[in-house]
């Protein structure tokens, strides 16, 4: 197996290296027999594990998990019109029992406003209840017709993070909007991964949205892909649905409401943006194995070294880290090249010397090699593992950053893009010149009141008509 | 809401008193606008989330978690002749994408053997590739015709865990149906739930299986509610979907397998089993609140008696307790009977006078009342809860041991399932006279081969033939 590792195409071939490391690296089966549907493996679901903890780490300081189900009725699902047309070619329809036509047929959710919304309009009565804010993580269906792709286009969302509040006004609303951008930030920081926040334009807002907020990051060869959203729904689903609340005159009053959503795009946004041409390299606090002990076997100290590599496994997670030791009867190179193309932050190698001389080499998947200390160990790993953390970043960031590139003519958007880049465009917001843009650049207008730091809103005029213009992210998407 | 405890039926009502419990204590919420399809409300889904916490950890000590697709396609679904009959009434079938007519049917996964089996033909290839050991905690869907209830018959089993494992020989398989058992013992003795194994007979077994045993207990009514099932499926599946493996001598074999389920029923079974006229009473170790702080505000001293609360909470949470504190304004009394209805399992009460005394009172959800020493209070509270584990499992204990009847005769047989109880029954094992016993005493066969303290088998004759017997379940069941 270890072998794989020399196989596996160069990461400039992104994608080819990300469909390959996926089943190498055991994140997913491609090979179920439906298309868009794949298998998890238990070293990817493990992994999946550990993002989607840190994720309901940060949700449940002020949200509450809850479960709902799969199924809507069509006359819920049909209720509201905006929301309905935006979803109605790629619903799944239930529409059997066994052989029996069901007399109402059920949408597999695409996402679950309409499932959700008509409990809400029981559950909410008065101010008190307010706000409201519940998630659940579920799997969702989309009927994609385009090319379909493991954790990014999928038929089966299987990990869909949906929550959904309830607030007395717009304001407050809009302040649960802003309080939902800084936890995805906050989210992706703890996986390394840069974000950039924009509103995007009216006609690819959330349908049923006042408006929606995105999170771009920006894949190896310069897609981007969008990895969360944020919708003020303000009072389009409560009219629909009934949701009102009595007011502290006594008077009943329309909710309004947000809704936000993360999917398993944030463990491709994982793969993509650190991989490299050994493999994966997964951030220390989501990584399924933070550290691989592998202890150097030469001479007649075997049970010496395995003992003190046991020894320090377990000391390392009495201290809460997630270790293995790597006992397996192959050199020690192959092991390495095994564990780097899994993506394990942190190699510990112990050998006879070492042991003697009290120390333990650690190599991070950066390539870095340093000697720690064996005494006092558990804190200088959480150390390194930091320090590895930050490089991740810092290393994404400069990707994002050399990424960005200012263009105000059709031209230099086209060759920006081409060259795997981003454009920041002067664009007047207009929809006539958006759709231009969008057409003579093959591109997409990802959104305006872009919010990076790589991004300052200089004006300019519009590549179309010359009016004055607001910087615009213009990118290809994936 | 308070008051929501006075008008709880008593538990002697025991279906009025279930279905009102499960959204009082806010578990579920049954006004989902399709049938057999329930909302876990948060406080219901923390407690899921705690015993399917409970039932991973023992999982992982042997098995990996993964995750396999909702959608079966048709073919694959047909393919085993036993399996399909057994489910074909009750699959939900998805026709369309949108408006299109799917090209193949998918069915949702009523249990997922034909969607992970073609899977493990790909992995599974030689004798080194085994045990192999996977399971996956999923909704499942069944169209039920019968009356559907929430937790116990549902259309949308929202939280099965179903573990499928792959062995070299027929007599590896049986041993992990042995290891699966003693782990689903271990499972329910940490919810002080009794369980009664035995060996279901050849016409209820699991479709496809070689045979099946099941867990079941008994609810308050006399009602045995089946609460997991381990199947050894031998080699009927892997004759179908080509599951082999090279063994040591270069010769392709079949695969032996087995399979393993747990539903959330295991939550019907704490809230049945438990739960008394007051509300429910949740088992310490998986309680969604383990420990809830009332403290008593008289006099001058409230800001006292806060600060003291705040200091006990910190401590109790620091070693590893779930607690809440109650500050509303609201009478201690009120609290009290909210928490009750909730199931907590441990009430600390906190007044001026215990300050000074440095004491703290304690009344378990049973109904004891003990003063503590404020000092080492996280000790004695872990010894309280766990005297809390002990008392409900003797409880329960008893109610098994006081329901299971020995019964020689049909009319013996119908007056013990009249009365509430479990018939323990000679039966030769023919079909015919089971067939016998089922209709005449208007109930079901659970099975032979008992396993429990309760049960012995000391022979017999067969109720019907009078040939010789063994003791055998005989209930209804829900």
């Amino acid at each position: 197996m270890a072998e794989d590792a020399d196989t596996l195409p160069p990461k400039a071939q992104f994608s080819e290296w990300y469909n390959d490391i996926l089943w190498r690296a055991e994140i997913m089966d491609v090979r179920y027999p439906v298309k868009g549907l794949y298998v998890w493996y238990p070293y990817g679901f493990a992994l999946r594990k550990h993002v989607y903890q840190r994720l309901r780490d940060l949700l449940d300081r002020e949200h509450q998990e809850a479960l709902f189900p799969l199924l809507i009725p069509e006359h819920e699902f049909m209720k509201e019109a905006e929301h309905i047309k935006g979803f109605e070619d790629e619903v799944y329809w239930v529409t059997h029992g066994g052989t029996t036509p069901l007399e109402v047929k059920l949408a597999l959710r695409p996402t679950s406003e309409t499932a959700i919304y008509p409990m809400y309009a029981l559950w909410v009565r008065s101010h008190a209840d307010l706000p409201l804010r519940i998630y659940q993580i579920v799997n969702t269906f989309r009927y994609e017709t385009k090319q379909t792709r493991p954790l990014i286009r999928l038929r089966e969302i299987t990990s869909f993070m949906e929550s959904h509040t309830v607030h007395a006004t717009w304001d407050d609303a809009e302040s649960q909007v802003e309080s939902e951008i800084a936890l995805t930030r906050e989210f992706y920081e703890s996986l390394s991964i840069p974000v950039i926040v924009s509103k995007r334009p009216d006609w690819d807002k959330f349908p049923g949205a006042d408006y929606t907020i995105a999170f771009d990051t920006v894949m190896p060869n310069g897609r981007t892909l969008q990895i969360g959203t944020v919708h003020h729904l303000g009072t389009h689903f409560s009219k629909t649905f009934g949701i009102t609340y009595e007011d502290e005159k006594g008077e009943q009053q329309l909710a309004n409401q947000t809704c936000y959503g993360i999917s398993e795009r944030c463990i491709a946004a994982i793969i993509g943006v650190h991989g490299d041409d050994r493999g994966l390299i997964l951030p220390p606090p989501v990584a399924t194995t933070q550290i691989v002990i592998v202890p150097i076997l030469i001479g007649k100290r075997h049970e010496d070294v395995l003992a003190a590599a046991q020894n320090l496994e377990e000391e390392l997670k009495a201290a809460g880290h997630r270790v293995r030791t790597d006992n397996r009867d192959m050199r020690p190179g192959a092991k390495y090249y095994w564990w780097e193309l899994r993506g394990v932050p942190l190699r510990l190698e112990l050998g006879p010397r070492d042991i003697d001389a009290g120390k333990v080499i650690a190599v991070t998947r950066l390539g870095e090699k340093v000697s720690l200390d064996r005494t006092g160990i558990a804190g200088s790993v959480k150390q390194v593992l930091a320090a590895i953390s930050q490089a991740m970043k810092a290393k994404a960031e400069e990707h994002v950053k050399r990424s960005l590139q200012p263009a105000t003519t059709i031209d230099a958007i086209t060759t920006a893009l081409n060259a795997g880049r981003v454009a920041v465009v002067p664009w007047c917001g207009d929809r006539a010149c958006g759709d231009a843009i969008e057409e003579k650049a093959d591109s997409s207008i990802l959104g305006t009141e872009v919010r990076s730091p790589y991004v300052s809103d200089t004006g300019g005029f519009c590549v179309i008509c010359g009016k004055p213009g607001k910087a615009t992210l213009v990118g290809r998407t994936y």
